[in-house]
Formats: structure tokens, sequence, C-alpha cells
């Protein structure tokens, strides 16, 4: 049966694969039949904008010619920009790369003194198992490849956005609905291509791999984690569209964190997350059409209900699917280890690993919503505006906590440490429709910014503002997502991390231990405070760019020359990029002292420590935000707006910033960890050994 | 040797006290030389301001019987409103006691089923200890004196600062040297008052005690945690001068957390911590001549230095008190229980236990102070003062992570949870001087506004100003010992609570102890939550009765009639009692739910994620509101001001209100747990025995 089972799973990931990128792009194509001429760029332009005016010109009392064109230009000077910031940002990151790189090969090649010998498998002493050296290589590998695949994935998503913001606000000129679908369809490519992408490079590398390793499995997945770090790294300093872009680093690293502590190298599962993943694309994809063709966006109230509809089906799907997966691929009961005794596991407890991870999934990104409260305390200024956002924020944690409580002990009852891993993975089953809806929202919201440049009329506007309010409450919901399930990500990562390091038991009562886990849970404020203060001062020195500019340059103030754009473009550029180092090198460099100084039962506390306390600032941070920028939304009378405007600009950096890049945080330490413990386990703990 | 030693402790410890107690005697007559006649109550007062005229008017251009008159009217104002709201409290607080006695009565009396029989001793099976009923009797009692010792200090605290805000005022028109000593005796009152009160009370509880229970020392210890949670508890609650004030249950709980865990019965340091404690006592007093007598205040700028000093002098002074009391009171070593194995302690392994204690709670105060920084930022508006603010406190928990991490990790490696108890003995060791500085900091502030009110001229608003922003400086270090202090007493009355249920270790790779951690570390989250949506809607409903107010009563605006004070007072009592119930509730009842239903390892982890996660946001909260408020008074410039307004506004809640109340919210689920312990070992645990 086995090799059957094996046969056909060979054959239907890479099929499912081909189907999100091949989907992707047919909705890609979709999107492309809204013209836009640059009329900067292209030649010919004025024959495009023509057709496009024959086509949708039904806007009164505007010039729509100019209009087209105006967005148009909008819209290239949007995408040089953030172009020109992602070639310096690569720059960056080339160097981090290869640096760490360098760091792996020669932490991991030291564990046993770069020999190149054969040795007993760990859990299997009977077996060979590859060289220390090997998998030190293979690891290097790995990590590259997750690398490259996540700052493909963010060079992916910025040039689709840019592709679709002015072609959203053009088509907001015909209707709610037709503007809706664009943006929806642009989210949709980039959902399906990075969730597609990821499953392939996975697939591919595995693949690859085994053909050195054979039945090696400890050496494989050992390797294999390096892609988790590779993706997670990139994400963490690229921070390009925030955590959620990490899926494809998700799943590498969750088959290790699974596979490694629980399961005997006779496991059935080995193939069974990438097909959870699969299944999770075909889901997705029927799930797309109830929003693009199954039911019509006939006004704006409409939007909202959509975008949450979409989630609640995929859950329903997805739940039949998991079943069909867990009760075709799996055998019927199989062991796994569970603290060094066996535990039998039947399918059924699986199907219900991966179903609560999902379902609570669903439940953390609909609880998110109160916004009246905030939006009423504008009336009494900005002060009670901050207090309400920030006790939103505060209470919006609770029902998530429990829900993520909830799925841990329901999954690690029935299958400890592997029975989180795939409520994990049932988590991020509806990543492709997740990351849909999540990149519609700054679609929209950069498609209200071009309706408002290029001067369109008010109901153009409320259109796009309230694509872009909907967008809001759905960027909340998958910021649940990405953090519920960076939460079991980075716990079953824990957990794999604790087996490889040897480590018995994690007792709080040890002082060890605990001062780990308090440092640990300050570790998410000295990153917040850095993140935070980063774009404080980018902020500062915009001001003050934007005050010199209208006190050098003549005729700016009458509005008859124009700003000097590119300048301010460079001081965000700049500032982004340096002020992502401080925090960026507290993220990387933080396991490797502790593991190397403390050893790694203190890394074990400052893990548990981060993943405790980081889960509740991302929460708390993200509904802030969110709460924030959709009360500036409801606000009428210009005292009232104010108040709320200062809300809106301290949310940016806790939900664009600190937020999501809090989740890559726990899973990043967690996953670095996990990649270097046997390094720590061997040389590790060098401070309690001087003294 | 053991009973000279008693004896000599015997009779040092009242006379400690009864030091303390005279010593604040004396300052308070020493205030009260500085008259204020309350022209509204008193007959004859026209004589008194004509004598207290003479005395000091020193100002030019102002009609000095006229102010003090008005002063003598705002105070008595004050006094009024204050006790009345204390009074509207206490009926709460009846009731409250009355409910949790029975509690606490009921529960632990069900621990044996109310038998009337001896029972043999945990630690001791040989002996026979005293049945469980009767320790459900003496902790009930214990419960009640703490509660009243508490009530008791938070009434005479604002009774000493309702006496000394308006002749801080008065003072102010001589010089600034001689407001700031009325201020900081008047601190000094209640600082020497409360430390002597609670160390006499606790010290009487325990001979009283020891009348029934003779060698009994499980059953003594058992009850007389009652204490710590009686005081605690009255402290949340009434949040009168925040956490601080809870100095005399900290002492009592201290003392239980260390002695059941790690000692065996013969021990020798029985008297030990009372004997710190008065040895405190006596160093304090000399400290305090340092800012009345030998130095002098004679300008603005010597104000916080000053202040500051008396915390340094303090705590070299104790260090030779603590080695004092360690070589003399303490054999060279002794033997203490660590886990089931016995440890050889020496004398000098606890010096250095309590004095790592007490300069990690210097090292956590000093470094409070980069307010420049966010005074800066509020030149940009008050989205960047707030931004600013936020990444000030998260950053401001770096420094005292460690300093803790440094104490926890040093004092147990030399003496166990014992070393824990003792370095949180050490930090609180020197509370007198740390209270004196702390009450010294709302004095100022109630004068400010007393002068302001009263219409008093530039000059001495700005003295007044500057003994206020002092005071911010100090409250932030005052705050940031008592949390220092409530994590240590927490981790030590942790340590108690797994020794008296009986648990073994506590380890964060099962899954009861990792969701108790996940939900402890959200607690502090719905907390302030609570507490600052609490303060929100109160300031909501006064800003809605002020403008009621100026709408319907007529002359207002113009300022021919007073305001209804009487009608603004109720909203805000009404408020804070009302809404200190459901998070007062919240606090009080987890720990019961958690132990009952989910049994003591999952408590356990709820006490230390709550512990972690509690310390950040107290931390943070405290500072970025005293960030703040502080750089209000650096600003100029209108809008800048509007700004520093804003963050101040919105600092209130979270230093003044969410961080306090924090540091009680660790101790008190902590206290409360290990009171409630033996029962939580019997009966705990229902959900678990229902599934």
């Amino acid at each position: 049966m086995g090799s059957m089972v094996e046969g056909v799973t060979q054959v239907l990931i890479p099929v499912a694969a081909f189907i999100g990128i091949g989907f992707a792009l047919v909705q890609w194509f979709l999107v492309s039949k809204v013209k836009v001429s640059s009329g900067l760029t292209e030649s010919g332009s004025q024959n495009q904008r023509n057709r496009l005016i024959e086509e949708d010109d039904q806007e009164v009392g505007v010039d729509s010619d100019q209009l087209v064109f105006k967005c148009a230009e909008i819209q290239s000077a949007i995408s040089v920009g953030a172009t020109s910031f992602l070639y310096t940002q690569y720059k960056y990151l080339a160097i981090f790369t290869a640096v760490f790189a360098a760091i792996i090969f020669l932490f991991l090649g030291s564990v046993k003194n770069f020999s190149t010998k054969s040795e007993p498998c760990t859990y299997n002493k009977g077996n060979m198992c590859k060289p220390a050296l090997a998998n030190a290589f293979f690891t290097t590998v790995a990590f590259l490849l997750g690398a490259l695949t996540s700052v493909l994935s963010g060079f992916l998503g910025m040039k689709i956005a840019t592709y679709a913001n002015a072609r959203t606000t053009l088509e907001a000129r015909k209707s709610v609905g037709s503007a809706f679908i664009t943006a929806f369809r642009s989210g949709a490519v980039m959902g399906f291509l990075l969730a597609a992408n990821g499953l392939l490079v996975l697939y591919v590398s595995i693949n690859l791999f085994r053909m050195y390793y054979g039945d090696d499995w400890e050496g494989l997945f050992e390797s294999i984690t390096g892609y988790g770090l590779g993706g997670s790294s990139m994400a963490l300093f690229g921070r390009v569209g925030g955590g959620i872009y990490t899926k494809a680093a998700d799943v590498g690293a969750d088959l290790v964190g699974k596979v490694e502590r629980n399961i005997p190298e006779d496991d059935p599962p080995m193939a069974f997350p990438l097909l959870i993943s699969s299944m999770g694309i075909v889901v997705c994809l029927i799930t797309t059409f109830f929003a693009t063709d199954f039911f019509q966006i006939n006004g704006v109230a409409d939007i909202e209900p959509s975008l949450k509809r979409q989630l609640l089906i995929s859950t329903i799907l997805m739940t039949a699917g998991i079943a069909i997966v867990s009760f075709t691929a799996l055998p019927s009961e199989f062991t796994i280890f569970n603290f060094g005794a066996n535990k039998l596991v039947k399918s059924w407890h699986i199907f219900f690993c991966v179903s609560i991870g999902l379902w609570a999934g669903l439940v953390i990104g609909y609880i998110t919503d109160p916004v009246r409260d905030v939006a009423d305390s504008c009336r009494t200024g900005a002060a009670t505006n901050v207090i309400f956002g920030l006790a939103l924020g505060y209470k919006s944690v609770i029902i998530p906590v429990f829900a993520i409580s909830v799925a841990i002990y329901v999954s690690f009852s029935l299958a400890a440490m592997y029975g989180i891993a795939v409520a994990a993975l049932g988590m991020l089953s509806t990543i492709a429709t997740g990351l849909a809806i999540d990149a519609y929202g700054p679609i929209s919201d950069n498609a209200g910014g071009i309706a408002e440049m290029a001067g369109m009329s008010h109901t153009i506007r409320e259109r796009t503002d309230a694509l872009d309010a909907a967008g809001n409450t759905t960027a909340a919901i998958g910021k649940g997502f990405a953090i519920g399930s960076a939460a079991l990500v980075s716990l079953a990562l824990f957990g794999a991390f604790v087996s490889r390091a040897g480590i018995e038991t994690v007792d709080v009562l040890t002082p060890k231990v605990f001062i780990g886990l308090l440092i640990g849970a300050m570790l998410p404020y000295w990153f917040s405070a850095m993140t935070m203060k980063s774009v404080g001062s980018a902020a500062l020195k915009m001001v003050e760019e934007v005050r010199r500019q209208f006190n050098t340059i003549p005729g700016l103030m009458e509005g008859t020359t124009k700003p000097d754009y590119a300048t301010c473009v460079k001081i965000s550029t700049d500032a982004s990029l340096k002020e992502m180092i401080p925090p960026g090198a507290l993220v990387m460099i933080t396991p490797l002292v502790a593991g190397t100084f403390f050893g790694v039962e203190s890394l074990a506390g400052v893990l548990a420590g981060s993943l405790v306390s980081g889960v509740q600032i991302a929460i708390s941070a993200s509904n802030t935000g969110g709460a924030w920028d959709n009360a500036k939304k409801y606000i009428e009378g210009s005292e009232a707006h104010k108040a709320a405007v200062i809300g809106d600009t301290v949310g940016d950096p806790l939900k664009d910033t600190s937020g999501p890049s809090l989740n890559i945080l726990i899973k990043l330490m967690a996953v670095e960890s996990l990649v270097f413990a046997p390094f720590f386990a061997t040389h590790g703990g060098l401070f309690f050994k001087w003294f």
C-alpha cells in the first residue's frame, strides 16, 4: 500500500501546484483586460487611452482622458518607487544571506569537527546516517532556496499590487462590483502564486535531497529545516507585505516540526502535509468562484460579507478536504513517539487535529470588529481615541488566545507535538484564500489613494473608500490567521528543537529556564520599541523634508511647481532599510547568543517566553491599529476627524510594522534554534562551563 | 545560641517598629507647624490667617490673606471629596472581604472535610500538626488582619497627603527648599508609618498565632499567608496610592514564600526577614536626615538629585545593615531543602542574595529618564508623541528585566527559592525611603494644582512645577522598585505554591502547563483593557457632565457662578468604584477557576505566564505614562503643547491605573494560589477528572 500511496502522492502534489499557478495566471489575464496606458513610458499611448475612454466613459463632468492619464502616471510613479526600493533592499539582503549562510555551514559543520564519516542515527541506532558535514551543506542549500523563494514571493507581490491598483481605480468608475472583482482577482493572483510556488519549491527540494539522503530521514529533515529559516529571515528583513508571505517558509518549517519529534522513521505521513497543502489549493480555487462568479457585489454593503464568506466557505470545504486526505493517505492507525513512549494514533485523531486548527483560525478571524466604540470616542478628542484603541487591542487578545489554547490542548492530547504541527497545517491550509483576501487590502488602499490624487469625483472615492474599509477588516482577519498559525508553528518548532537538542523537560522552576522565560517575554517589547521608533524617526525626517521643500522650492506653495518626490522616496527607502537592521539583528543574534553562551535550556525558556508574550503584542497591535484606521472612516466633524487621524497615524507602525513582524520574530527564533540545535547541544552553554 | 538570638530578636523588632512610628510622628509635627487656616470650618480663623500672613508675607502684589483663605478652601474641598470617596469605597470592600473570608474558610476547611483531628506533618512525618480546619480559621483571621492593615494604610496615606498639599503650596512662597522639605517630610510620615505599621502587625500576628500553633511551623506559615492575601486584595480594589502600599502584605507573603519551600523546621532564620525589615527602618531613618538636614535645596535643579541621592544613600547604608544582620543573626552555615535534596548555605550566601536584590532595585530605579526624545517628538504632533512614548515604554523594560534576571539567577544559584525570597526582601528593605519619595510625588502634584487654582503668581507655580517634575521622575523610580519586588515576591510565592501543591516540575512541554502559560500571559492584557476602558468611560462621562453644566448653569461661562463640583466628584467616585469590580473580579476569580477546574499544573502555568508578561506591561505602562507627563513640562509652543497634553492624558490611565495594579495582580494571583493550594491539590482539576 505504501508505495501506491507514495506514487499517487508524487503525482498529486506537483499537479496541485501547477493548477494553482495556472489559475493565478488566468486571474492575471482577466485583470489585464482593464487597460491603463502609461503616457510616460509607452508610445502609442494616446490610442490606448482613447480606447479606454470609449469603453468606460461613464463619469459625468470630468475630463476622462486627462483622468486616465493621471492614473497611469501615478501608477507608474508608484511602481518605479517600489521597484527601486526592492532593488536597494536586495543589496542588503544579499550581504546578510551570504554571511548567514557561512555561519550556518561553519556552526553545523563544527558539530562533528567537519568529519566526513557517516554516524549511527540518533533515533535508530542500527542504521547509519549521513555525516554532520553533509547536513551542514544541505541545510545551507535549503536556507538559500528558502531565502530565494521568499524574495521572489515578495517581488511578485509588489509587481501584482502595483499592476492592480490603478486598474481597480478605473473600474470603480463602472461600479463598485467591478472594482471589487478587479481587486479581489489581483489578490487571488498573489495568493495562488505564492501558495503554489512555496509548495512546488519545497516538493522539488525534498525530492532532490532524497537523491543524496536515501533512507536517512533524520538528515533529510534536519537539512530541510534550513528552508524555513531562509524564508522567515527574508520575510523579517523584507517585511514585504507583512508576515503572511512566509507561508512558503511555514510549510517547510512545519513539516520538520512534526516529523522529527514524534514520528518513527517508517511513518506513513511523510507526504501528508504536502497533500493537505495541495488539497488546500484546490479548495481555495473553488472558493474563489463564490466571490467572482456565484455571488454578485451590488453595493458597498456587500463587500465585507463577501470577503468574510470566502473564509467560511473555504473552511467548510477544507474540512471535507482534510477528511479525504486523512482517511485515504493515512493508515487507520499508526504509532508515534511521545516523549520516549509510544502512542497509538488513529487517522480520525489526525483529521480532528488538522480540523481544529482550521476552525480555530476561522474563530480568530471572525471575532475582529468592534470598531464603533473607538469611533465614538473620537468625539471627545484624540486622547480618548488613543485610550479606547489601546484598550480594544488589549481586549482583542482574549478570544484568539483561548482559541489557540483549545487547539493546542486538543491536538496535543490526541497526537502529542505531531498533533500541534498538523493543527498549524490546518490553519494554514486555506492560505491561498487568506492571502487573496489579505492582498486585496493594500490594493484597495492604493486604489483609493490614486483616485484621490487623480482628482476623481466624490462618488468614485466613496466606492474606493468602501473597498478599502472592507480591506481593513479583512486585513485584521488575515493578521489573526497569521499570528494564530505562527503560534502553532512556533510551538511545533519549539517541540522539535527540544527534541533535537536532547532536552527532557523545560522546567519553569529551574532558574536557567525561568530567566529565559522572562527575557524571552521581554524580547517582543525590545523589538517593538526598535521598529516603532524607526517608523517614528522616518516620519520625523519626512515631515522636515516636506517643510524644507515648501520653504525652499519657489512656486510649490502655490501649486505651480512639482515637489521633489525622489528625495522623499529616498528618505523613506533609506530609513526603512537602515532602521530594519537593528531589530533584525536582535532577532537573528538572540538565539545564537542564548544557545552558545547559556545553553539549550535557557534558549528553550527564551523561545517559550517570546512565544507567549509575542502573541499578545502582535494581536493587540494589529487590532488597535486596524480599529483606529476604520474609526477614521466612520467619523464626521472636523475636530473628531482630527482626533481620528492622530489615532490612525499611531496605528500604522503598530499594525503594519510591529504586529506582522512579531509573527515572524517568534517563528524565526524557533526555526533558527532548531537549525542550530545540534551545534548548541554540542558546543553551547559556554557561560556555565566557564563559571 | 538559638534562644539568645531569639530573645534579642523579640525585643529588636518591636523596638524598630516603634522607632519608625515615633519618627513618623515627629515629621508630622514638623509639617504641622505650617499653618493653613480653613476659613470654612474653623472659628477664629481670621486670627490664624493674620498670623500666617505675618510669618510668610513675602510675595509681592498678591493679597496674601485672600490667598491663604483660598488655599485652605481648596484643601478642605479636596479632603472632603477624598474622605467621601474612601467611605463609599469601604462599603464595597466590606462586602468583598466578608464574602471572600467565607470562601477561604469553607474551601480550606473542606480539605480534610472539616475534621478537627490533628494530622501528621507534611515535611516532618514524625510530628503531629494542627487540623486543616484550624489552618482554615487562622488563615481567615490573617486575611482579615491583612485587609485591615492595608485599608488603614490607605486611609492614613490619604489623610497625610491632603494635610500636606496646601502646606507645600504655602511654603513655596518662601522658597523652593522650604516647599521641598514640607513635601518630603510628609512623604516620610507616610513611608515610616506604613513600613513600621506593617512590620508591627505582622510581628504581633505571628506571636499570637504561635500561642496556638506552638511547634507546628507548617500550620503557622500556612495560615499567616492569609495576611498577604488580605493586604494585596485590598490594595488591588482600593488602588489607594498604587501598588507600593502593599509593602505590609509583601513582607508577610515574602516570609511564607521562603520558609515553606526551602527551610527545614529547625531553621535559624525564622525571624531573619523581620530583622532585615527592622534594620531597614533604622537605615531609612538615617537616610532621611540627608534630605532634610545634611544637604540643602537651593534651587529647582537640586530637587531631583536630592531625591535620587536618597535612594543611593539608603542602598549603601542598607548593604552594611544587611551584613550586620546576616553575620550576627544567622549561623555561619545551615541546610535548606532544595527540590528534595539538601543544600548547604553559608551566611555570606544569604548576605549576597539580599544585597543583590537591594542593588537590582537601585539599578531598576536609576535607569528611568530619557524624556527629552519624547518631548522633542511633540514638535511634529500628537501622533509622533504617542508613537515615541510607546516606544520609550517598550524600551524601558530591557534593563529592569536583565537586572531582575541576574538577581534571580544569582540568588537562586546560591540558596534556591529561599535566595529569591530574601532577594525580594532586600529590594523591599529600604521601602520607607522608597515610599517617602513616592508619596512626595502626589503631594507636589496636588500642591501645584492648589497654587494654580488659588491664582498664585508665576514664580510660585514655577516652583511647584519643579517639585512636581522631580516627583514624576521619582514616581517612575518607585514604580520600578514596586514591579521589581513584585516579580521577585511573586516568584518566591510561586515556588511556595508549587511546593505546597505537591508539584514536582512545571514542564512547559506539557499542554496543561503551556496553555496555562499562554492564557496567563494574556491576563495582564485583559486586565489592562478593563482598567483602561474604565478610565476612558469615566473621562467621557466627566466631559459630558462639564458640557452639560456649561450649557445649563447660567453665569458659569462668565465665571460669576460656581460649578457643581459635587456632581463631578460623585461621577468619578461612582465610576472608580464600579469600574474596578470587573478587573478585580478577574484577578480574584482566575486562580480559583484555574485551580478548581484545571488543576495545579495549569495554575502554575498561569502564574508563570502572568508574571513574565505582567512585568513587561507594568514597566512599559509606567514609563510611557511618566515620559508623556514630563514631556508636557519641557514643551513650549502652543501646537506642541497640545500634542503633549494628548500624550499626558493617555498616559494617566497607563501609569496610574494599569501599571501599578498589574504589580498587585501578579502578586495577588500568586498569594491567592498559595493560600488555596491545599484545596486545589485535594479537590482541584475537576475538568480533567470529568473528561
